[in-house]
């Protein structure tokens, strides 16, 4: 892709009320545009960032055997007056009346309406276990949205549901989830920690936050920092390994305000382990039993003769959110660098160019066909801008490597960049090798 | 995947309204589930059949240079008063008001949304043309949905905007469109005719629908046989090439109903190239020049230094709809048989089963292995079921080839069937072959 061409409004005007550093860098560097309050339209470059999340979200999803379908945005409100929320939920559930005068809403959340769904569909524990998930646009109508699409109205999330025999088998899931959920997060450069919460309006009796560390972030958080020893690969995929995995999370202490009381936490960490940093929300999961399937009345077939209520779990990951979360955690001192994983392009090429002299926007042009055959997705900067600017934009736009074709690259020897590194003077064949890794 | 595992209700119970076969088939099959009036769930068969083809179209918008970005779904109702369209619309928009009391609605389409965003982004000719694309979930509040997916409230499609400076830039811009259809629809082996059609709410003055057929269509289609003597790929991606692209097909007769005149149709057209049958809209392409730029007041300097409104175009596909379309063109005397490129899975594996010999289901299993070792994606079915009933439920099931393990296959020869045609023994190395083609 070649710079002037991508649709990319920079912008150094920002509104007033973008106070959060994640909502100020996806403003001035044109990933998202406001359409109306809380509601957010995702300009390319952003929406790329979103894309390769969700797909590192499906992935992990899958691998643990969950399996993706689809929800609708609009729901009935006939399931939620099943499951008596319909009037607890209040004004954050978009109520709507369609033409008919149907009562509809716009779905913050999918229990009632998986529950539905696995009600009519499943009716024997030899379909036992399943796990379901979707990556849909829900809606809350906060009262007061703020911090861009971190506290929105209209936004991106995964919601995964598991169908269990009993309860034992249901934890099962439940560690599954945690598993996959710490796997994400990994590959997205992030240090997650799971702390244990409470469950608020989903319900239930077992439920973990995962929270990454930010400054900026929206909570405090206590923690030992011996959490960090804990390796995921010492883990393996199966069900005593996994009870340890998160046994072994438990085990440590780490907590936000909601959990947090001073003495323990000083009488139980000494000083030297203790982290006290703040932090931002990015996975919840929940197991809450006959919750939904009772009231709903989604029995199956026991092997032993009788109908029982399923036991469920939920699972979510804000995916728009996490494109927030992880500049919070990753942009610091005007340098903004992606994780490899998700970044909008693997690569930017930033030739210098001088009025009436195409030398430097000629070799890079060349060395962007050769990047191109090799299939790696490169951004050239074929901007008529000045150097320094160029790398002022570059910092914000935090493509991890650079190659600069100015007076210092000669010949094969071109100088290359990962931010928050010292150029080195590399041949393209070595630059070729460490972008693919 | 193994098909006990996979979340697949099958059913025989067909409600009353379904009285279309793509509907049929799509509740037999479990692809989809009513949750509302005109709502549909997406059950995991289905989903992977629609997010295939989405990939094409977006894979096909992006060869073009449409950039692919995303609106939300709920819009304020200020920017469809600056247009005037929001009093015009009727009944089928759904109109939603907020905690607040603020006039939303959820999006029927997004000419306004994107001129709004255009004229605070771009504002010299110098970046000028762009194509900007979204696929996004639409409602439209029919006030008598039916057909399953074909007519239903909300539904998933991609519509893209154009930006020219000029009417001839436009125009380049719309030939550019009408290649990407072409070459999407192709890829879906459906056979796509574009048709002059009426520009209806979107407004403008030229516009194309593009109609597959199918006997069971919406609409009756009159066309010369001779049309489908052109090749897409005697056409270049260049702006003449395209120019004759559109030229030559609008040389050949195809209407509906709309523009159909009997006399006409029968002095024009020779007895033996008269087609009469019926058809399905997949696409729609619309040219408008300044009608939303104009009110919106997006504005772009000219190179002579005035300010002129963007010239401007629309490109819708029904995503969704395409996969019930899709089904009415292949679906006949209870055999299915999807595109390969868009097929839920690549293979399937039948064993015949009997019970106390689990031979030709451990064979299976072999098998199964070494197809996901070549990374195809293949479906094991794994049911204990007559071979029978196994048989007319692949029918159904449409997956384009068939490992057959039974008495027939033996050693390295098994038993390969390609749906439509007859079984032949082959050795599996053929067969991956065959699948990877």
């Amino acid at each position: 892709m070649f710079l002037s061409k991508l649709f990319l409004p920079l912008t150094k005007d920002l509104p007033a009320d973008a106070k959060i550093k994640s909502h100020q860098l996806m403003l001035r560097t044109g990933m998202i545009k406001q359409s109306a309050a809380g509601i957010y339209s995702w300009l390319p470059l952003g929406f790329k960032v979103m894309k390769k999340i969700e797909q590192i979200v499906r992935e992990e999803q899958n691998k643990i055997g969950a399996q993706e379908m689809l929800m609708p945005t609009i729901q009935s409100a006939d399931i939620w007056k099943e499951s008596g929320r319909y009037n607890d939920y209040g004004e954050e559930m978009l109520r709507i009346k369609d033409r008919q005068g149907r009562e509809m809403l716009y779905g913050p959340t999918n229990e009632e309406l998986i529950t539905e769904i696995f009600r009519s569909s499943i009716k024997s524990y030899k379909s036992l276990p399943q796990m379901l998930y979707h990556i849909q646009w829900k809606f809350r109508d906060e009262i007061r949205p703020r911090f861009g699409i971190m506290r929105c109205r209209e936004f991106y999330m995964k919601d995964a549901y598991s169908f269990d025999l009993d309860e034992d088998q249901a934890k099962q899931s439940y560690n599954k989830m945690f598993y996959s959920y710490l796997h994400t997060f990994k590959r997205l450069e992030l240090e997650a920690i799971p702390m244990a919460a409470d469950t608020g309006p989903i319900g239930g009796d077992l439920s973990h936050e995962f929270i990454i560390l930010a400054e900026t972030g929206e909570s405090n958080v206590y923690a030992d920092k011996n959490i960090f020893k804990i390796k995921l690969e010492d883990y393996k995929f199966d069900n005593n390994s996994l009870e340890k995995m998160r046994n072994d999370f438990s085990s440590y202490y780490a907590v936000t305000d909601e959990k947090f009381k001073k003495e323990e936490f000083e009488k139980k960490i000494k000083k030297e382990n203790q982290i006290l940093t703040k932090g931002i929300e990015v996975g919840h999961i929940f197991y809450f039993g006959d919750k939904y399937s009772k009231p709903l009345n989604c029995l199956v077939d026991h092997p032993d003769g009788k109908k029982v209520a399923v036991k469920m779990g939920s699972y979510g990951i804000g995916v728009s959110r996490l494109v927030g979360a992880i500049i919070e955690a990753k942009f610091t001192n005007e340098i903004m660098k992606w994780p490899k994983s998700v970044s909008p392009f693997e690569v930017v090429l930033i030739p210098s160019i001088n009025k009436n002299n195409t030398e430097n926007l000629e070799k890079a042009l060349k060395i962007y066909r050769q990047l191109k055959s090799e299939n790696i997705d490169v951004l050239l900067d074929d901007v008529d801008e000045n150097i320094s600017a160029k790398f002022k934009k570059h910092d914000l736009l935090g493509i991890p490597y650079q190659i600069i074709i100015g007076s210092k690259s000669e010949g094969d020897n071109l100088e290359f960049k990962e931010i928050g590194h010292n150029a080195i003077m590399q041949t393209l064949n070595k630059i070729i090798n460490t972008i693919k890794n």
